[in-house]
């Protein structure tokens, strides 16, 4: 059998999923809904209404419905890119002489170079029938800010970017790319809003952080007429939009009666872990089957490991709802020297109840040993894998040298979540041997979790 | 039928070409032989043996062959990113309101960005196979030297890449991309050769040519034993292998019984041309059927559409053989002001043969209408290209407005090579509406003939 597996496995056009799976249909413990600031109580959707969609306000609250179909149009643009295909890590299996098997799904096979287009284009689809001129968010790497400019000039949307200042500077050929696609692309935080104004009046110096962005974009968006914001990470109906990921890796690895014993995916604020894997944890929720499923996260920003399972902000500026998460405090910003994305404090609150309920385990992994993982995947495997999907790398090639010491098959998937071109200072940096690690201190984590909300749910 | 082919159509593993086909076996006439400079006979095996790898040689010789198996080795590392798509452009189609059906064939979906690597990876097994240490090569706009890094890592070849000084300067991430798999990078022209260093003495200010960076790369090679010189272009061998894209391009059409009306590459050097019309070229040799073939060129670098057939040097040392070809004689740099590749003087003498033959067409394109085309693909189709595929599109769009205003339903083939994230200066420029286009006059181009050796073949 195993020989008749090809190097990567692609689906037919006809078996792409034509519904998102809805993970919280399945969990008995519901994740915790969203607060209003003000009043501490659940947001309703009428109060949602000033900032998201609406369609994207029932996919937000809704835990019940199993699952979403996917809208023609989508279904149109996903046949672009998608299916992605699942592939069998031949070359590195024997690189590093295990007996495991290892499979990662690609994302990265499209501009935005990463899954981030599979909620970018639902959201742009939702706005643009909605009837609005445009829509504003943040970016931290730049994917997301990517995929939603590509999505927006397929609808013909207007897309206001606020990009994290230290990725605005070390990539600045993110912001052409966006551009070209007809976006708007600022540096945040930026003195185009009044939150940021008042972050660089406090701290001059702030290399910006997703929280500090978020902010800037919700304040962009309350002050145009026609305009929503949209975010590419941590809400529910991003989680769900990213299980196309999870399900064409289901079906691919059914295709070869393959069962996957661990699966692996990076954590930043959780979309692309949870669309990996939350149609696995369906089966693991309805007792139909069992996986060990890894989130790994980098030690510069570990909400996972390190954080408080809690109430807090989502935004720096403090004017978004409060999600109950896995936190690092809404005030923590990571270590500059820390290259790419998962900078973000929090996680998706629907992957913070299912680790709360032990559905996964979670890892920190340093910087540098991240980019040794990920040259190696790319000497062996050809693709230059962003650093982002690169923890996941990491992670897979330890667990495939343990089987290595026991002499175990064990069946490894990762989520190959995009491609580096855009990271090339980081990896820079590494090749001249000047990458540094950074791990906050408890006292760091103390100070930030002083400021968390007290909310007594 | 037509709603049957899906957006993309990809070939099983098992359906992969096994053996790359030689065009020039169905020549009647073959192409011109190499000429040694000196003697100005052609250039025997032998002789080639000091620069180039043996095996190599045989494929660059042979005229007869039709069919060269392609090692088990090779086919192992084209699956990592084998079979490519051919993509049924329908976004773009509904976005031209064009009755005209248009595919590309798209080759930038592995880190090299490019079908460069295609012929990486067999001039890197054969240099490992002789049991070299490593290879010397020049790279203008980088996909070159990118695909041979990846490919040298995979051999754990030494590698050593001569970068044209324009794109070493516009495209600094390329270098790390390279540094990343290994390779040592160096700008050309460069004071680590004797031909560099006269060429610098002479013209302190330029910015470099394919040509100049060929003479420094020889010129390496021939100073370090287990070293040879590779060439990621022009050559009969190069052409040989890149007709793995022609030979997939032409099974996905058949699978879906779809004949081509014309077929359109970007050209440089050729690799990608040849690789992609040779297989319907041999149709045509044969007389068993007639395409329309389009070599689209720059109007800053017009090698088909103004050059001399005639014997001309392929590098600006004049250490390297004499080919037959289209050229602009090999003192010709064209303007700076032209983003990307395609910067090469001279053309495959395969190619050159063929276009003397009348087996295809050629046409120049300038740059901002190239760059027009680029963005208008990207925000309907997604893909970011690069701008040498972008050429390829800019004539396809052509040819479907065409078909607009006449109502016929032709079906149009490109090749769309590569991707453009490494080309963003570029893009910047053309975002920002400095892009400016540059054609060089009569006189540049007689001045530049006049240099042209004298051969009387």
């Amino acid at each position: 059998m195993a020989d008749k597996i090809p190097y990567k496995i692609y689906l037919e056009e006809s078996e792409l999923p034509t519904a998102w799976y809805n993970v919280r249909s399945d969990m008995k413990n519901k994740p915790a809904p969203l607060l209003n600031p003000g009043t501490l109580e659940p947001m309703k959707a009428e109060e949602l209404a000033g900032v998201f969609c609406d369609d994207l306000i029932q996919q937000e609250l809704d835990n019940e419905t199993a699952y979403f179909p996917i809208p023609e149009e989508i279904l149109k643009f996903y046949k672009m890119y998608r299916p992605s295909p699942l592939v069998r890590a031949y070359c590195l299996e024997e690189k590093l002489q295990t007996p495991a098997k290892i499979y990662y799904k690609f994302e990265g096979n499209n501009t935005s170079g990463s899954h981030k287009l599979n909620s970018a284009i639902a959201q742009a689809y939702y706005a643009k029938k909605q009837g609005l001129k445009g829509v504003t968010t943040e970016t931290g790497a730049g994917q997301w800010g990517t995929a939603l400019s590509m999505a927006c000039a397929y609808f013909g949307l207007d897309c206001q970017v606020y990009m994290v200042k230290v990725s605005y500077e070390q990539k600045p050929f993110r912001r052409e790319v966006m551009r070209t696609y007809g976006a708007t692309v600022t540096p945040s935080p930026s003195t185009t809003t009044e939150i940021g104004k008042k972050i660089l009046a406090e701290h001059p110096d702030t290399t910006g952080s997703l929280g500090c962005a978020i902010s800037e974009a919700v304040e962009a968006e309350l002050k145009q007429d026609g305009y929503k914001y949209v975010l590419g990470s941590v809400l529910n109906q991003v989680l769900l939009h990213q299980t196309v990921i999870g399900l064409e890796t289901k079906a691919a690895l059914k295709k070869y009666d393959i069962h996957p014993d661990i699966i692996i995916g990076c954590a930043g604020g959780g979309s692309n872990l949870g669309g990996l894997v939350s149609p696995f944890v369906g089966d693991m929720l309805r007792g139909e089957d069992q996986y060990r499923i890894i989130a790994v996260e980098p030690a510069s920003c570990p909400s996972f490991t390190r954080g408080r399972y809690a109430y807090d902000f989502c935004d720096t500026g403090k004017v978004c709802p409060l999600a109950k998460m896995y936190t690092l405090g809404s005030g923590f910003i990571p270590s500059p020297n820390h290259a790419g994305g998962l900078r973000y404090h929090g996680m998706s609150p629907i992957l913070s109840q299912l680790y709360h309920d032990g559905y996964m385990e979670a890892v920190s992994v340093e910087q540098t040993a991240v980019f040794d993982a990920a040259t190696q995947f790319a000497r062996v495997e050809g693709i230059l894998p962003a650093p982002e999907s690169s923890h996941a790398i990491r992670v897979a090639i330890d667990e495939a040298l343990k089987c290595k010491e026991t002499g175990e098959e064990k069946t490894i998937v990762f989520g190959l979540t995009g491609t580096g071109y855009f990271d090339m200072v980081a990896y820079e940096k590494y090749n001249n041997g000047e990458m540094s690690d950074y791990v906050p201190t408890d006292a760091d984590l103390e100070k930030s979790f002083a400021e968390l909300p007290k909310v007594d749910k």
